[in-house]
């Protein structure tokens, strides 16, 4: 673990607001840290729809399994997380372990253990001992309260430096309602799937098909618009639930105008999870946001973009604030997708550095190198080839990633 | 440039031998360095038959289209090679650069602009003044030898911090034939395709489309089985040319017994090459060889293995030379390529940490640590799917590696 917290950390941990029938605790198992919470459980008092979107690993870890197979039946009562030890290439042994989380958690929250849904986070392949769970449980269920969100994010955190919440209130059929997010990782983060864990929780009732379709949507321009390492997690988890607000009549259709303000907050308390993790990536100094504009097709913007932000030699050169364009050119041309050098154009912020296949005439190096110094880079390319375009976000490539990762089990 | 030389770098030097009619001359021509030769040509008094592999970069440099385009002709008398300036995303200016390089090069060498190819490496979209090359290109002519290949391989180097040069000689229908190489590149250096610059003769006739198929083909093991950062140059070229001996029957069918022996030192010479390139990647302190077998298809084992040695995480914990196998089941399970997790077994060296889907019960951390400490690190992952199999090799990635790339723009 980092001792040192992230530069690009925000100023104050934001505070988000209970939610009616929605309790969490925290206690000390003591799987791998000392002195610090690391098993946490959000439970709600009756069962929400839930949705999920998960690791496309093919090393999937046990908990991820269990969580796939309870989503069909789309209820929820609680969800167990513990920090330390992923549980993920465990053989029997994780699935074993999974199964008496779930009897524990049953036990002491009230629920079927089909309800339970299980995260867990940290290194990969130890055996992860649960004898202590089903006390450690009692004591969570006796002690949980409706604001203990951020206890629960701390909880959840490896490699982070900071915790992770957002918040979006929004207005729905003349009513009132919030929905509030948790997330961590810092480190094994790749897009194209769903990624890290993360857990949002709303009171507008939505049904679960439904509910599974807008965070479906949802992510692909959130959290699987962010890279850290271009390493995907075997434990990626993001789950959506919806805490059934009292005489709320639930939303069952698209079409329902309700549906409008929700997206809206949906996307945006995903967006906010997903730059906070980008920001506290391992030994980030530097925020990216990377944008390829007229392409042939959104995918194929997709895939260039991401072919930037993965690039080691342009997340070094970000490293050095080197306004170092002719590595983008070097990133677009290795991607494999549809361009045209001679088309071409890179913009560092607002100055546009190459134009038309060569240098831009008029280009500044002073300006640009203005734009590296800070600690939100903006980069774009646009390829002048069609109308389709896409946005990532990512961090520098710096000594310290080196270092946290050249130290540390994770 | 790294003044420090690289901890893998050879004892000493390979001395390669002359070839009969193949002369090498190098000049200052001071195109980004202070004192040393940065302009250099491999002269032919005949014309050679060639073949050439080049980068699949869609930003492909102006001298990499022409030599795709003299290639179709099959005849070469020099190849001129610049470093400092790679003369990549440089426009119609850059066009005119190597129209101009031909030029000056059939003048100085006497020979036809189609059968003059031209390489350059270096820094990107910097455009490339070729004024000075007619008069460099005479003084080259003038004091060209066929002993002058260490020249050379020290004149193409950038990044790198030693001279690669590789020779085999084989028998061939009753007579002794040479064939030599030589290779630069340290940095941005990726498979699926001809990577970095390499110039490889020999004077064994060989018609010029088996030559060409027999280099394709070669390729595939050797310069696209490595990567140090994953980052694709828009310059990679890897060309060979056939100094056809005197009074010796071109080889022209795949049948001719001597293609055996030829094919062989051809193979021989591009590994050790492309080894040498590994073993010198930016801030590398460790050679790695990834072998995936039990795959179902090579293609699948080769994007597994890619899918390792391309992994930040696994790069730098064994930079920390901690036998960190989980970051290798996460790698696996990224691939997107058929795997089962529950099949998957796991060596470093000759110790096995992994086996059926959890970590190996008879699992020495003792040993696996040893195998870490070494300068080559082998790790092996069979998946249990199939038979296929396939190898490639890399470095670690260091704090050294984030150093050189935040300072230098190349």
């Amino acid at each position: 673990m980092s001792s040192k917290v992230s530069p690009l950390a925000p100023q104050s941990i934001v505070e988000v607001p209970p939610v009616e029938g929605v309790r969490l605790g925290s206690v000390e198992a003591g799987i791998k840290y000392k002195n610090r919470k690391d098993l946490t459980a959000i439970i709600f008092d009756v069962p929400t729809t839930v949705a999920g979107v998960f690791t496309r690993s093919k090393c999937s870890s046990a908990p991820v399994d269990w969580c796939r197979k309870q989503l069909e039946k789309g209820k929820a009562r609680c969800v167990v997380v513990n920090s330390g030890n992923s549980n993920a290439f465990t053989g029997k042994r994780g699935v074993e372990s999974v199964k008496l989380t779930a009897e524990a958690a049953s036990e002491a929250f009230g629920c079927r253990k089909s309800e339970v849904f299980i995260a867990s986070t940290g290194v990969i392949g130890e055996p992860l001992n649960v004898s202590g769970f089903a006390a450690h449980l009692k004591t969570v269920a006796a002690s949980a309260r409706e604001d203990g969100w951020a206890d629960t994010a701390r909880a959840i955190m490896t490699t982070d430096t900071y915790p992770k919440l957002a918040t979006r209130s929004f207005e729905a059929g003349g009513k009132t309602f919030v929905i509030n997010g948790i997330a961590k990782g810092a480190g094994m983060i790749a897009p194209d799937m769903a990624t890290m864990l993360s857990f949002v929780v709303t009171d507008l009732p939505v049904a679960a098909p439904l509910l599974q379709k807008l965070l479906s949507r949802a992510t692909g321009s959130t959290f699987n618009a962010i890279t850290v390492d271009s390493d995907t997690s075997t434990s990626d988890t993001l789950m959506l639930f919806s805490a059934w607000a009292k005489g709320v009549k639930p939303v069952k259709d698209e079409k329902d105008p309700r549906v409008a303000t929700f997206r809206q907050a949906l996307q945006d308390v995903l967006h906010e999870l997903a730059m906070l993790v980008v920001r506290d990536g391992e030994g980030a100094t530097k925020h990216v946001e990377v944008t390829v504009t007229g392409a042939t097709t959104v995918r194929s913007a997709k895939r260039i973009a991401l072919s930037i932000a993965n690039s080691p030699l342009v997340k070094t050169a970000i490293a050095g604030e080197d306004a170092n364009w002719g590595r983008v050119v070097m990133a677009v041309g290795k991607a494999g997708e549809p361009a045209d050098r001679d088309r071409l154009s890179i913009w560092f912020g607002d100055v546009r550095v190459a134009h038309a296949g060569a240098r831009d005439p008029g280009y500044s190096e002073e300006a640009a190198s203005k734009v590296m110094q800070g600690e939100y880079v903006p980069i774009r390319v646009d390829l002048g080839l069609g109308k389709a375009q896409a946005r990532v976000w990512t961090c520098d490539l710096t000594s310290e990633y080196v270092a946290i990762n050249g130290d540390y089990r994770s």
